[in-house]
C-alpha cells in the first residue's frame, strides 16, 4: 500500500473503528480514550499515514506550525527565546520551526518565504542587523498570518512587539559605571537602524545628562559587535589621547574581545577601565574577570511573545493587532565594574 | 487584488514583460538580467505573490527546503553543525528549517511529522537520548524524503551518516590522562543506546587495557549528562572508599559541573583529579582550570552531512543509499589534566 494513498478511511478499516473516531484520535481529542488514541497512532505511522498532508492543509488551512526567525541560534538570549517558544507553543499544541538570519537581510526574505511556503500559522521575529525595513513582512500581513516581533524590531505602527526596555536597561549600565567612579565612558553600539541599539544609546546618554558628565561624540563606537568590533574598538580607544576609565558595550561579545584585547595591552580590568557588558551570555559569568552585564529574561520574552502570537491566531480575525509588551532587564553586577570608589 | 490571486501573469501584466520572464527571474534564471530580476522580484514581494505556494508545491513537489532536527540549538556542537548545514544548503539553493527534540522522544516524533507536513525535501537527524528505535523515521523512507544522520545515531541498516571516530576519541582521551599519571579514571557516560556513547565507552576501555589498568565498573557513571549530573557524578566519587585521579566525561557540561563540585570540596584540579570532556563547548576555554577536551569539528561534519543529503535529493530515485562518513576528533590539551607527570 503506498503511503501516499492512505486515508483515515483505511485505518478506521483496519483497526475496525469508526473513521471519525480516528480521525478525533489524531486530532487528540479528549472523546477518545488514551488506549484507542495510541492505538490509532501507532497504525497511523506503521503505515506511514500523514494526518498534516497537503490536501488535508489546503482543506483545512492548520499546520499547527509556528515559524520563528531570530539572527543566530546560538546566542544565549536567542536560545533562551527560543525555549520559552517551544514550551508555551508546545503546551498549546502548536510546534516550532526555527530559521536563522545569520544578521542577512536577503536570508530574512528568504525564511520569510519558505516560512510562507510551509504555510505556518504564526511567526515570531527578531530581525538582522541589516534590516531596515518591513517590506519583506508585507507578504505576511496580506496572507493575514499574525507576526510578532521579540526584542529586535522595527518601528512601525500595527505591529506587535515584546521588548525589553532597552533605555532603561542602557541608563542603569552607564549610571552603574558613572557610580563606580567612571568620567569617560566610552560606547559601543550596534547598527542605529535598529530600536534596540537606538534605545540602549539614548539610556547611555541620558544617565551621563544626569551625572553631568558632557557627552562626547568620540567616545561612541559604531559596529555590528562582533569579536573583531571589539578587539578594534579597544585598540581605538588604547589609541586616544586621554584616558577612558569605562565601557558600555550594547552586547557581551564585543565587550569581551575588548577585555581580553585590553588585557593583552596591560589594562587592568576594572581599575583602568572598569566595563560593561548587555545580554549575559554564558561565558560572562566565567571570564576573569567575570563581566559585568545586562540581564535579559529570555525565556520569558518568549514565552510572552509565543502567547500574544497564539492568541492572535486563534481569535484571527485579518484585523490587524498593535500590541506592545515591555519588559524589564536587570543589571547583573560582577567583577569587571569593581572600581575603587575612593576615586569618585 | 487579493494576494491568493497573484499569478505571475498578473505580475507580468503589470510589468509588461512575457509570463515566461517572470518565471526565470522567479526561479533565478541567468538569462534574466540582474535589473529585470530586481525589477519583478519587488513588484512580486509588493503584491504579495507567493513563488512557493502550495499549489505549486503540489505541482512541483519541490520546496527547496531541508529539515534539521537536533536535540539542543543551544550546544556549541549542534549550533556548530547547523552553520555548516546552512552554509551548503545555501550555496546549493536550499532554505533550512531547524527543529529541536529537547532531548524527549516524543518531541522527536513530532518534529518528524511537521517536517514531513512542511514537504521538506530531506531532513539531517541528530537523536535524542530518549531514541531506541527507528520506528518514527519510517515515515520518511516510506515518502522516500531522503535522511541523513550526524554525530548520535542509530545502527540501523540502509541508512547514511556522518559521524566522528567516538571509539578514537573515547581511546585519546583516556590514554591522554594515563600518560598523565592517572591510573583510577571515573568515566562519565551517556545513555548506552546510543551508539556514540558505546563507542566512547569502548574507547575508554580499550585504552584501560592497552595501559594493563584493570576495568573497575564502579567507576562507570551513567546518566543524561546534564549539569547536575556532574554534580551528581562528582560526590559519588568523593564518596568512594578509595582516591579517583582522573575523570573522563563523555560531554562538557557534565565534566564541568563536576569540576566546579569538586573545587568546591577542596580537590585540586589537576592536581588531586584530572580531568578530560568532549565537545569544546565555548566555555571550556575561558573555565579555571581551563578544560581539556575533545574538539568535534561541528562545521565540517555538518558540510558533509549536507551535501551527502543533497547528492541523495539531487539523485533521489527511491533507493535507499546506505552510506557512512567518519570524521575525526581531536584532544585539546588545556589546563584540567596537565597533571605532575613525575607522579607516574
Amino acid at each position: 500500500m503506498s503511503s501516499d494513498k492512505i486515508t483515515i478511511h483505511d485505518i478506521a478499516r483496519i483497526l475496525n473503528v469508526d473513521s471519525s473516531t480516528v480521525s478525533r484520535a489524531l486530532n487528540n481529542s479528549p472523546r477518545v480514550t488514551e488506549k484507542t488514541k495510541n492505538r490509532i497512532i501507532a497504525k497511523a505511522q506503521e503505515l506511514g499515514y500523514q494526518r498534516n498532508d497537503l490536501a488535508s492543509n489546503l482543506r483545512k488551512n492548520k499546520t499547527n506550525t509556528l515559524g520563528v526567525i531570530v539572527p543566530r541560534i546560538s546566542r544565549h538570549f536567542f536560545s533562551s527565546a527560543i525555549a520559552g517558544i517551544e514550551e508555551t507553543a508546545y503546551n498549546l499544541g502548536y510546534n516550532v520551526i526555527i530559521c536563522q538570519s545569520l544578521e542577512q537581510l536577503e536570508r530574512e526574505q528568504n525564511t520569510v518565504n519558505t516560512l510562507l511556503a510551509n504555510r505556518v500559522e504564526g511567526v515570531l521575529v527578531s530581525i538582522s542587523m541589516e534590516t531596515k525595513n518591513y517590506e519583506h513582512f508585507e507578504g505576511l500581513r496580506k496572507r493575514k498570518i499574525p507576526f510578532v516581533f521579540f526584542d529586535r524590531h522595527l518601528n512601525v505602527p500595527e505591529t506587535s512587539s515584546v521588548l525589553i526596555d532597552d533605555f532603561q536597561a542602557g541608563f542603569d549600565a552607564t549610571e552603574h559605571l558613572i557610580i563606580k567612579g567612571c568620567k569617560k565612558i566610552a560606547h559601543f553600539s550596534g547598527p542605529m537602524d535598529l530600536e534596540i541599539y537606538k534605545n540602549r544609546f539614548a539610556g547611555y546618554k541620558a544617565a551621563l545628562l544626569k551625572h553631568h558628565i558632557k557627552f562626547n561624540d568620540e567616545l561612541i563606537f559604531n559596529s555590528r559587535l562582533m569579536e573583531q568590533d571589539g578587539i578594534e574598538n579597544a585598540d581605538k580607544i588604547i589609541g586616544l589621547p586621554y584616558k577612558v576609565d569605562g565601557i558600555f558595550s550594547a552586547n557581551d561579545v564585543a565587550a569581551i574581545s575588548a577585555l581580553q584585547q585590553l588585557k593583552r595591552n596591560d589594562f587592568k580590568i576594572p581599575e583602568d577601565i572598569a566595563i560593561v557588558g548587555f545580554s549575559n551570555e554564558a561565558i560572562s559569568a566565567v571570564i576573569e574577570p567575570s563581566l559585568t552585564t545586562i540581564n535579559q529574561p529570555g525565556f520569558n520574552i518568549g514565552k510572552r511573545a509565543a502567547e500574544l502570537l497564539i492568541s492572535q491566531i486563534s481569535g484571527n480575525n485579518g484585523s490587524v493587532i498593535d500590541e506592545k509588551i515591555i519588559i524589564q532587564a536587570n543589571l547583573v553586577e560582577r567583577d569587571s565594574s569593581q572600581k575603587n570608589q575612593g576615586n569618585k
